[in-house]
């Protein structure tokens, strides 16, 4: 396989208020044409919102019956340390639940943890050690 | 938010089966000077593997008791076709689980899901009229 994950797909209750989320925290949403999905260009991959009941009719598995931590967490992170909060602020406000509020960590990074309208948990972090490139990628090791 | 997922954390219960999975995928692990965590760069993004009980911690949370569909899946799609049933076959030989095998879809696309070894979704996808630029990246409407 090569190096690269395509396609992020979270499972939704509600497509238009899980898009308006997504949308009030500044991702554009795509235009498209089929009807049950939301789509967000991110850098180099797609996060596609689509409802957990179709989802995992098409793996053929139960559907999620609960929300919370599903072991897997999605990473977002800030050049500057105060975006932590700002986000977090605005993640909340949009309707996310705040997991553990803006905190410093002991070997000097930044972090908060939100999940969103669903459950699926955001950590919006700051290494200052290694801060997103300026074209926002993000590599181990700078 | 700039469009960017810097990271993708999966919770794992076995952090040294869960990298040699992925490391018999193709993918390469990073050397890291701290232990608990294994690194793998991937286009622009990391993926950390990282015990779940350590991840549910940091979070605050329950850890997750079952291993099962979580509502998110991560999206993998190749250039040919062929591969979706390459890497399928080579998931299951490494002890992935075999959620649905490669099969045509109706709108042309081919695709087969797999569960990593804590339950963690794989889509393996070759969607023909939007496949991975060159360079490896992917955006909805090409």
């Amino acid at each position: 396989m090569e190096k690269r994950v395509s396609l992020i797909t979270l499972g939704v209750d509600d497509l238009e208020a899980s898009a308006a989320f997504y949308a009030a925290l500044g991702w554009q949403r795509e235009k498209v044409e089929e009807t049950g999905i939301v789509v967000f260009n991110l850098l180099g991959q797609v996060l596609g919102l689509y409802p957990k009941a179709a989802l995992a009719k098409d793996l053929g598995v139960e559907v999620p019956s609960t929300v919370g931590f599903s072991g897997m967490t999605l990473g977002y992170n800030v050049r500057e340390k105060a975006e932590v909060t700002q986000i977090y602020d605005a993640a909340v406000a949009a309707g996310g639940k705040g997991l553990k509020a803006p905190h410093d960590i002991f070997w000097g990074g930044h972090s908060a943890f939100i999940a969103d309208l669903d459950g699926h948990v955001w950590e919006i972090a700051h290494n200052p050690f290694s801060p997103p490139r300026e074209d926002g990628t993000f590599q181990w090791g700078g």
